[in-house]
């Protein structure tokens, strides 16, 4: 008899089947026992009636302890009173091995033996839950570029220099030189839109951060499209749509993890469009009049880059993700083009998740002069012989191009609703934590 | 009027349009210009007939250069001689930047220079139709996995620890520690199997190896899949349909792209099922016999790894990838299941690919045994300590399971058809190249 996944059972309602997995709970009732058998693609009860089965059967299932790995074999039906609910009516169980006492019993756990047993942890409702949503929406991001014929071009993680200033990198023996762990793969995605047009990379990114928040990995994917002759206007729309068809693909396709998390659905409901579209300006003078009704303890500086509680204050005036634009040029990095109207601003845009979940995507329009590229790398003290072929980009061709990055880790925090962002990556790095 | 991408023109025919790119080439003829415009998603022929046009455009035409980038208008028709090719009659165009003289023309070049001009290489004919392949390639990849019910979970790039001995590792700063950059996600898969059953990684690894081979690169991208409860026959069957579908739909989706890459397509098609399947015994048998035949130079030992000639000589004997299982356990890594029937040798799989393209595939069965696995630790010297999580799955629930690795860039060398690695992946990094 093949096996079956647990997800497949529905199919095979009255016929005998195979199941191999792990005993996740089990609870007995006089000369009933109720094992609940895990197999990485759901968990299904058993029903193992003492009159029904041998002794061996019966004496196997009093000896199993949690995580035990078993071959179950039963005859499936549907539950008496739950739709779309199935039941194993067991008549046989192979032991592959008897588990020690685990380490993760149904009770409270603190979060840094959790972090500690992750491997372990992953089997939990909750974080399978979790992990099942990341790997939907990974899909999804994918399917959104993938569809609209997006070329993939990977971007190297070793590179010899920094793309957002040089106080965050990590550092990397390579032979007998350094290198660097990208922080973004962006510059290169520049220069992929000169030969596909319209590209996006989306792999690992590091931040060498010494921030303990609830939005920071040092360690996180993230994706970046990047399209040749895009404005920010463009970019705009693009991250939009792009957001939305997450948010649609995820309400449709993964009610099932929504529910074991308990996320309020009618908050993702919301996420329609049109985004608000606000300048930095407008922002401001949001902040100032937050602060002036009491609603907000400090002041904003206007010129300085929003911190985590002013962002949570502006996204807090709308339902669904807000887009704040042209912020000035000196609080961003220095690929971004300038405002003609007013060339003190950034044409740069974030986009700040409703509920507090900060920014979740920047992005915009990038420098097409090579003159004043050339101008900010030296402004920003950056090695100009690191940026020869980025500055190429602006000789042989150059062209008005725009992109953006969103960290998926954010993304699947916000979307699940979790509050701590380790637990949207399966295993997080942080500041104290590299194990497993 | 809005932007068309030339891979759209065909459904614009007597339509005038608007193109976004670059000037590819451009020749002239009396009264006739045929600059070849690219725009990322193709190429299109234009026709300026000076009669047709303003004097400023016939001028403007006459000054491009390679690599300029252009607005033109025009109006698309079929091509009076060759079916589905479509061509623009072109009555404007606005210049975005003349480009200054352009390293890389039609003539030849030496690899170093391309390989410095990477960002630049990327827009010609054979490099893009490499990694629109390669981008294909990865989405088949994905795609087998996805329909499979497969979860996808990312594997960390930072490790504490290494996975395959310790002489090939490069070492990262991380704060007042170190971390190493992972060299394979299967230790990490081997979790994460047990909480989803069937699950793959595929992501950035690394070597430092100090070879400079044809087939190594310092980073590579890797798939790997692992599946709870399945043994080696199961993951010979799961490479086996997973090479034939990957090849299966590049040469139905890929046409164009293996035409530009000059591909011989009767070595692709012949990839079908049935793979051969031989143990190592078998395969060292046939090189005794190649030896003594004088096929082969050097006798090969029996017992020692293959090496790349070997490889090569073996699969020469076969039209399709052939898969060597059974190697003895001392050349492989510490964690595999050792044979039952034979404990010296191990329940591995590699699949070597046809036309000498060499190793594209290893795998195989991993160790149940809590105790044998600890010894292996042991013997290959491994610190214990680091794999402590690791040796948990041997004791919450131990499970047979089984799964591979495919490194994407080997993959793409050998379904295009070329010579060296490097050209498989978008910025390679090896020995003496990590720029730009």
């Amino acid at each position: 008899m093949n096996q079956v996944y647990i997800n497949d059972a529905k199919k095979h309602v009255g016929e005998e089947i195979k199941i191999k997995g792990w005993l996740f709970n089990i609870r007995s009732s006089g000369k009933l026992m109720f094992p609940e058998i895990r197999d990485g693609s759901g968990i299904i009860q058993g029903v193992v009636f003492k009159n029904d089965v041998s002794e061996k059967v019966w004496e196997d299932f009093k000896n199993l302890t949690q995580e035990s790995s078993v071959v179950v074999t039963g005859k499936v039906r549907e539950h008496p009173k739950k739709p779309n609910v199935y039941e194993l009516d067991v008549n046989d169980v192979e032991i592959v091995q008897i588990a020690e006492p685990y380490p993760i019993t149904p009770k409270e756990h603190g979060i840094d033996f959790l972090m500690t047993n992750r491997h372990l942890w992953l089997r939990s409702r909750r974080q399978f839950a979790l992990m099942r949503l990341r790997s939907k929406i990974i899909g999804f991001v994918r399917n959104f570029f993938d569809s609209r014929d997006f070329t993939l071009v990977d971007t190297p993680v070793l590179t010899p220099a920094a793309c957002e200033g040089t106080s965050t990198l990590f550092e990397v023996g390579y032979f007998d030189n350094n290198a660097y762990l990208t922080q973004s793969g962006q510059l290169y995605n520049e220069a992929t839109a000169a030969a596909f047009g319209r590209v996006y990379s989306f792999g690992p990114t590091f931040r060498a951060e010494k921030s303990k928040t609830r939005r920071h990995l040092t360690e996180f994917w993230m994706v970046e499209p990047e399209v040749a002759y895009m404005d920010l206007d463009g970019v705009m729309d693009l991250a939009e749509e792009f957001i939305t068809e997450i948010v649609q693909n995820t309400l449709a396709g993964c009610r099932q993890e929504l529910e074991i998390l308990e996320r309020d659905l009618s908050k993702l409901e919301a996420v329609k469009s049109p985004f608000p579209r606000i300048s930095y300006d407008e922002a401001a003078e949001m902040l100032k009049k937050g602060f002036e009704a009491g609603e907000i303890e400090k002041p904003f500086e206007y010129g300085n880059d929003f911190g985590s509680p002013d962002e949570t204050y502006i996204a807090s005036q709308f339902d669904r993700p807000v887009m704040v634009h042209r912020y000035p040029a000196k609080v961003k990095a220095f690929y971004m083009e300038p405002d003609p109207a007013d060339p003190t601003k950034a044409l740069c845009v974030d986009v700040l998740a409703p509920e507090g979940y900060g920014e979740i995507i920047g992005g915009g329009q990038r420098m097409t002069s090579h003159e004043t590229l050339l101008e900010g790398i030296h402004n920003h003290d950056l090695p100009e012989e690191a940026f020869d072929w980025y500055l190429d980009l602006r000789k042989y061709g150059t062209f008005p191009h725009s992109g953006f990055g969103m960290g998926i880790e954010r993304c699947v925090r916000w979307i699940s609703g979790i509050e701590h962002i380790r637990e949207a990556s399966p295993f997080p790095r942080m500041l104290y934590h590299m194990k497993p």
